[in-house]
């Protein structure tokens, strides 16, 4: 393969193999998740006179000295950092439009580790030509949606590219949250006998895309479900011991599903007759000749959690709007490792692989 | 004006007037410079027993308990907070590549609020079709630029758009830099009496692009300038006070200083022969019908510095490889105020604004 393709951008297979053959050699990188967890302590090597990693007041030394990080013996808390950009087409669609995608979307990937949502970049790239007026809807959602969300924009940058060289506008968020002391959140940590939980109904966010891409309308209209998690993971996090979460956008439940189970080495397996799924996506996505279980969403998560807090864990969350659909769909097995079973309704058994290629492009 | 131009993203006056309209009442924004300097204390609403802003451990209470934030009497650093996409075209030139361009550009956006970068994140938006090898050499120039500078890529996302809704590749970087207690860098601190510095010759950046855009080389070549100058940064500050610095990309040297001069609501003067330029670069810009006042750089700032520690720092500034031009090219003054003034060789007074549309579009 010589060439980018559209699939390198879904999530899936292809975009994961990027990932791992390019990214994290060249960068060094220590996680394929979507947020990074710092410690800026041992990223600047400051060491205390115990040679032990030390926050740093980084003082001047007096008027002329050198300037020297001088340590004491406190600790700084450990932060979140993620980035994401989003090129949705169109940039309109049922229940959204991409300001409110970019900064949920950023909101909810630094939520996914643990932490609270702090502070947002908003970086744009327009095509020549595009309408002010969008433009300004656009901010004001993102406006909204930051507010919603309980965090700050606060740096920004705008690039202009000739006509026909882009596509209206992208968007570019990048997030800092902060993480509290003693949370732990990583597919690492999944045990077997774990629940494993869904937040809400599938595949809402892709085929309200879809739709709107085709010009097909559904009575009731498949609305997206764009909305920040933040504080259903906090509540969740506050009640019980969540060992993974993550939100099954590009790529949908299954590949989420699957990179849980290759990065635990453990075997995940679901029920299909317990998958939340609207009707009209169910319909929609049978028109459409799409899986729901690799659709994109943009509303709910997947958490895998100690497996008798569970029924607990989802009363919980059922209190919360945005988590009235939430069920348990299955539970964390030892083997086969790395898989993910799917008992289907009729009584078989279906191995769910990573979104090969592109189902759907552009979808975020 | 209903739609977005390519001037809107020259640095200029209108991406002054979108960002002023626009953005800084939607988002709320405090500054218009390109690093926000975030107080995550503050933001984040908390407060010790005495209603003092106070850093939170952030722990959880008990096992069950609620997710409080408890506070203690410690403070947290500053951090510096900044985004920035690179479209520039094309992206392989003299002397750079968009890649190493994305890291330094953001590197160099920490420094100047005098943050010591430390984290950067990645953002790729394909055009479905862009040779995976230019992507290698790009991911290549892109590490080894991290490294030189001392920063971390830890976040990375790609997105990959239709053949024809993008050009080749675009990037963004968001970066976290850490600000030392004490430092202070901003144009409000600037004062009547103060001396204006360039690091280095200007206009390299944006004619070595321009250039290359139009099939032009000269003898000898001129070069890119783009360079991490966080170094360079930090041997000033521990060797004088610098009351504000930025770096002069986008928009140019003229630009850079006039937003100087509008927000500390003082005079810039300079002087036209004491601005360093390479003969190459002055040729290239008569040649092209530019005014090297208003091509971009990017391993070059302007820094404002206490009036009697101006010779010394130039000094210390031309021992580093990257400010071995630098030069005082002006002072402040009290009035006009707001105003940019150049004393001309020819002996007259030029008043300096900032960049009127499109002069290089897409130059970073």
């Amino acid at each position: 393969m010589d060439r980018i393709l559209l699939g390198h951008g879904s999530g899936g297979r292809l975009m994961h193999q990027l990932i791992k053959e390019y990214f994290v050699p060249e960068f060094d990188m220590k996680t394929l998740g979507d947020s990074a967890v710092i410690d800026i302590i041992a990223d600047c090597g400051i060491r205390n006179a115990d040679n032990a990693p030390s926050y740093p007041p980084l003082k001047l030394r007096g008027g002329r000295g050198s300037y020297e990080l001088k340590t004491q013996n406190s600790k700084l808390p450990r932060f979140a950092f993620t980035t994401d950009s989003y090129v949705v087409s169109p940039i309109f669609f049922p229940g959204g439009n991409i300001g409110e995608l970019a900064v949920y979307g950023t909101v909810n990937d630094l939520a996914m580790v643990g932490a609270r949502p702090v502070y947002l970049s908003a970086g744009f790239i327009f095509e020549e030509g595009f309408l002010i007026d969008d433009f300004r809807r656009i901010l004001g959602s993102m406006a909204n949606a930051a507010k919603r969300s309980g965090v700050k924009i606060v740096a920004g940058d705008t690039k202009v590219v000739n006509k026909g060289k882009g596509d209206g506008i992208f968007i570019n968020t990048s997030g800092i949250g902060i993480i509290a002391d003693g949370i732990e959140i990583s597919p690492k940590n999944i045990k077997a006998g774990d629940k494993i939980i869904v937040t809400g109904t599938i595949g809402s966010h892709g085929v309200a895309v879809m739709a709107e891409r085709n010009g097909l309308s559904f009575d009731p209209p498949v609305l997206s479900d764009t909305a920040p998690l933040n504080d259903m993971v906090q509540e969740m996090l506050s009640n019980g011991e969540v060992h993974a979460m993550r939100d099954p956008t590009r790529g949908g439940l299954a590949t989420t599903l699957k990179e849980m189970a290759m990065e635990s080495n453990l075997c995940l397996e679901i029920r299909e007759d317990s998958i939340p799924i609207a009707q009209g996506v169910k319909g929609a996505s049978e028109l459409l000749g799409l899986d729901p279980l690799y659709i994109a969403n943009e509303g709910i998560f997947v958490a895998v959690v100690k497996n008798n807090e569970a029924e607990d864990l989802i009363s919980i969350i059922r209190r919360n709007p945005l988590g009235k659909n939430a069920n348990i769909i299955g539970e964390v097995s030892e083997s086969p490792s790395g898989k993910v079973l799917l008992k289907t309704m009729i009584g078989g058994t279906r191995i769910l692989d990573m979104l090969a290629g592109e189902q759907l492009p552009r979808i975020c």
